[in-house]
C-alpha cells in the first residue's frame, strides 16, 4: 500500500494536464459533431444534383430559396423568414460559338468559350473582325482609338502562379474581365474576348460578371478557354491579321423578384447584438455552384444546425444568411445592410464562407483593431484543427455593405486556395469537386469561431 | 529641395523593411521556380497514365525504374546509379469476386472485394463459411475457437472520423488488416473480410499488405469497400446464420531482381554528408498510384531538378532515392539503409514525401531533439507558403530503417490529409486526383527544407 498515494497524485497531475478547457471542449464537441453527424454535404448534394445551377432570377434560383427555406424550417430553428430583393434576370441564351479565321497555320478553328455574365449577345450576325492582343487595361491608351477602332480587343494576362494564395492572382487577373469590355468600348472596340481567370490549362471557360460603364457602348464579351488563349495568342503571331468570330444569345431580362433567406437563433443575454454567417445562394449557369457558393450557404446552416444539436444556447442572436445576387449584381447583400440600418439592428460580426468548400486555412477579416486582435488571439484553439491564419485583411462580398454602412467586423472563411480557380465560374465546379471531410471541417471552424464570438464578443 | 533628405531618408527605411534575407530570397526563388517551371506533374502524367500501376516484381515496376533513371539522368545530375534489390513477387491473379448468401433480406448478393496484398488466394473452390464480425483483434480472444473455428472474420472497426490528421485514424484501424488474418487463423478461421481502411463511404474496397506469422495457418483475406461492409453488417443483424462466399486467384510467386534508383548532386563542401529525399517507386496494382506515390518519386525528384535549375551548388551531397517495395516488403528501403552502413556512410538526414501529392502543411520528424528543435525554428519562412506544422513525430516507412542503423534524422513531409484515404490503395489513386499546384507546392516545399538542411546542417 506504500505507493497508493504517489500513484494517486501522479494520477491527478495527469488528470490536471489533460484537463480541457470548456472553450477546449467545446470546439472539440463541434468538431466532433460535424465530423460524425454534418449533413452539410448532403444538403449540398440535394442543392447541387436536385437543383442544380442557381443563376439569380432563374427558376432554379427560385427552388433553392424554398428548399433552404424549408430546409431550415425542419431544423426548427427560432425564426425563418424571407426577405425581398429584386434581382437582374441575364439569361444565356441557347447556344455559344466562337472560331478562328484566316490563321495562316489554323485556317479555321473552331473555340471554347462563354459569355461573360450581363454582356450583351452578337445575335445571330455575331462579330467577326481582327483581333488587338493586350495584357492589361493600361495597354488600351496607348494603342489609341486608331489600332482598336472596329476590332475585338483581347485581354490576354494570365494569373499570377507564383502567389501561394491564388485569391490574390485572382485580384490580380479579374480587372480584364470586369473593366474590360467597356475600356476596349471607349476606343471602338466592337468585342472583347478575355482569357479565362484561372489557374488551370484546359478547355473550360471561366465566366464572372462583367460592368458596363453607362455613358459608354455595350460590346459583346466573352471568356475562351485558357487553352484556346494560349492557341489564339500563338495564331497571331504568325498571322497578325487573322481575325475571330464569336456568337452569343445572351440578353438582359427585366428584373425579378428574389430573396435572401434568414434564420435565426435569438440570444438568451443580449438579443439586439447579431452575429451573421453566411453565403450565396445564387450561383453562375454554368457547373452547379458546389464550391461557389453552395458550400458556404450549406456550412452556414450547419453552423447553426451543429450549435443547436449540442445544446448550445447562444447569448447573442445568430443569423444564418442565404443571400441572393452576389454574382451579377450583389443586390441581396446590399439590401440586407440597408434593411438592417433602416430597422437600427446592431450587428457585431458578419463572417461569409465564398472561398469554396475546401480544407479550411484560416480566418481574414476587417473591422476595428481591436477585434482582430482578439480573434487573432484564439488561433492557439483552432491550430490543432489546421486553422491557423488569422488576421489577414479580408471578408466577402455580401457582407461588405455591413462593414460600410454600420461597421460591422466582417471575416471570411479562407480554406486552402489551391484548386479553387481550376472550377470557379465553369461546368467543372460540380459537386463531385467536394470533399466531404473538407467541407464539415469548414463547416466546424466556422461554427467555432461563432460560438467564440458569441460567448466573448468581439472587442 | 528642403524635403529631399526626409524623403531619402523614407526610401531608406521602407528598402531596409523589405529587404529579404538570402534565405527567404532563395525560398521565394525556389517556389517561383516550381509554381511557373515545376516538371513534376508532367513527370506524374507520365508515370501514372503511360507506365501505370507499378506492383513489386511487375513489368511496370520495372518499367518505372529505367523510366527514372533515364529521367534522372536526363536532368543530368552528378550521378545516377542502381542498387540490386530482391523483391516479393506477388500477383492477384484475373478475377475477384465475392458474395452475401443466405441473407433472410438480400437473399444472394455480390459485394465489392479485393484480395489483400500477399494474401493466398482461394483458387477456384472459394472460400463459403459463416461469418463472426468483430470490432478488432482484441474481441478473437474472447469469442475464442469455437464460435470462430472454421468461419470468416470479418473485421469491421471503422477508421476514426473525428481525428484531424487521418493518418492517425488510418494507423487506429490498419491492424484489423494487416495482423487480422494470422491472428484469425490462430482461432481456426479459414477466411478474413476486413472493412476498407477509408475515410469515405463507397463502392471501392482499399487493399493493402497483410503480414502472415510463420507458424500459423495463411488463411485468404479479403478487403470490402465500405459500402459493402455497412450491407453485411445490416445482414447480420437480421440474418445471423448467413453465410459469406469469396474466390480469389492471388498468389506469391518467387523473388524478383528490382532496383532503388538514385540520383546525386555531389557536395562542394561536405560531400561525405549525406542527405536523403525520396518516395517509393512501387505502387499497388489498383489505380496507378498517383498519390501513393507517384507523387513522392515526381516530387523528389523535383527537388533536385529545381536547386541545379536555378543554380545552387550543395553544401552536402544531395540523394533522390526511388524506392522499391515500400508496398508489400519494405526491402528497397531496408537495404538502402544496410548498403549504406556496409559502406559506412553519414546520413544526417532524410526527407520522404510518402503522405500524397496535396498541399504541404507540415514537416513531421523523428531523431535527435536538437535536430527538430533546430527545423522547427524554421517554421516562420515557410508558414508564407502555407507550411505552418513542425516537429511532431513522423517520418517515412522507406527512410524508417536509417534511422534505426544509424540515427538519421528522418522527415516525412505532411500534407493536407482530408482525401488521402478516399483513394489510398483503391482504383481511384489515379492522376486525375492531384492538382498541379498543390503536388509543386509540395515539391517545392520539400526544396527549401532541403535546401536549409544543407545550408545550415541539421544539428
Amino acid at each position: 500500500m506504500k505507493n497508493a498515494l504517489p500513484v494517486l497524485f501522479l494520477f491527478l497531475l495527469s488528470y490536471q494536464a489533460l484537463a480541457q478547457t470548456e472553450d477546449e471542449k467545446m470546439i472539440k464537441a463541434i468538431f466532433d459533431k460535424t465530423l460524425t453527424d454534418g449533413q452539410a454535404y448532403d444538403n449540398l448534394d440535394y442543392l447541387t444534383n436536385k437543383i442544380g445551377a442557381r443563376l439569380s432570377g432563374s427558376p432554379q434560383a427560385a427552388a433553392a430559396v424554398e428548399w433552404s427555406k424549408q430546409l431550415m424550417e425542419s431544423y426548427g430553428f427560432d425564426k425563418v423568414y424571407l426577405q425581398e430583393v429584386m434581382v437582374p434576370h441575364w439569361v444565356r441564351g441557347t447556344r455559344e460559338k466562337a472560331r478562328i479565321v484566316n490563321s495562316d497555320k489554323l485556317g479555321t478553328r473552331e473555340v471554347n468559350v462563354r459569355a461573360l455574365g450581363n454582356s450583351v449577345g452578337t445575335g445571330s450576325k455575331g462579330v467577326l473582325a481582327e483581333v488587338v492582343e493586350v495584357m492589361g487595361l493600361d495597354e488600351l491608351e496607348n494603342l489609341g482609338k486608331k489600332n482598336i477602332e472596329g476590332k475585338i480587343v483581347f485581354f490576354n494576362r494570365p494569373m499570377d502562379q507564383t502567389q501561394i494564395a491564388t485569391f490574390s492572382a485572382y485580384g490580380g487577373a479579374v480587372d480584364q474581365r470586369g473593366s474590360g469590355p467597356s475600356e476596349a468600348a471607349k476606343y471602338g472596340a466592337i468585342g472583347v474576348v478575355v482569357r479565362s481567370v484561372a489557374t488551370v490549362s484546359d478547355d473550360f471557360p471561366h465566366t464572372g460578371s462583367l460592368r458596363y460603364k453607362d455613358d459608354l457602348p455595350k460590346i459583346p464579351a466573352v471568356a475562351i478557354s485558357t487553352n484556346d488563349a494560349d492557341v489564339l495568342a500563338k495564331a497571331l503571331k504568325s498571322s497578325p491579321g487573322l481575325k475571330f468570330y464569336f456568337e452569343t444569345y445572351c440578353e438582359m431580362l427585366p428584373d425579378v423578384l428574389s430573396y435572401n433567406v434568414i434564420a435565426e437563433m435569438t440570444g438568451t443575454e443580449k438579443p439586439d447584438e447579431i452575429i451573421v454567417v453566411g453565403g450565396h445562394l445564387d450561383s453562375w449557369d454554368l457547373g452547379t455552384g458546389a464550391h461557389d457558393d453552395g458550400s458556404g450557404c450549406v456550412q452556414s446552416i450547419e453552423v447553426l444546425r451543429t450549435l443547436k444539436e449540442i445544446g448550445y444556447k447562444p447569448k447573442r442572436t445568430l443569423r444564418a444568411v442565404m443571400f441572393m445576387n452576389e454574382e451579377n449584381g450583389l443586390r441581396g447583400g446590399t439590401i440586407y445592410a440597408e434593411i438592417a440600418k433602416e430597422k437600427g439592428e446592431n450587428h457585431i460580426s458578419a463572417l461569409e464562407s465564398d472561398s469554396g468548400g475546401f480544407s479550411p486555412r484560416g480566418f481574414r477579416m476587417t473591422g476595428d483593431e481591436n477585434s482582430i486582435k482578439l480573434l487573432s488571439s484564439w488561433r492557439p484553439i483552432f491550430e490543432p484543427y489546421g486553422i491557423y491564419e488569422f488576421g489577414l485583411p479580408g471578408g466577402g462580398a455580401d457582407i461588405g455593405p455591413l462593414n460600410k454602412s454600420q461597421g460591422t467586423l466582417i471575416i471570411g472563411l479562407m480554406p486552402d486556395s489551391q484548386r479553387y480557380f481550376d472550377y470557379h465560374h465553369t461546368d467543372n465546379d460540380t459537386f463531385d469537386k467536394v470533399n466531404k471531410r473538407e467541407l464539415h471541417l469548414g463547416a466546424a471552424g466556422m461554427t467555432a469561431l461563432v460560438y467564440m464570438m458569441d460567448k466573448y464578443g468581439v472587442k
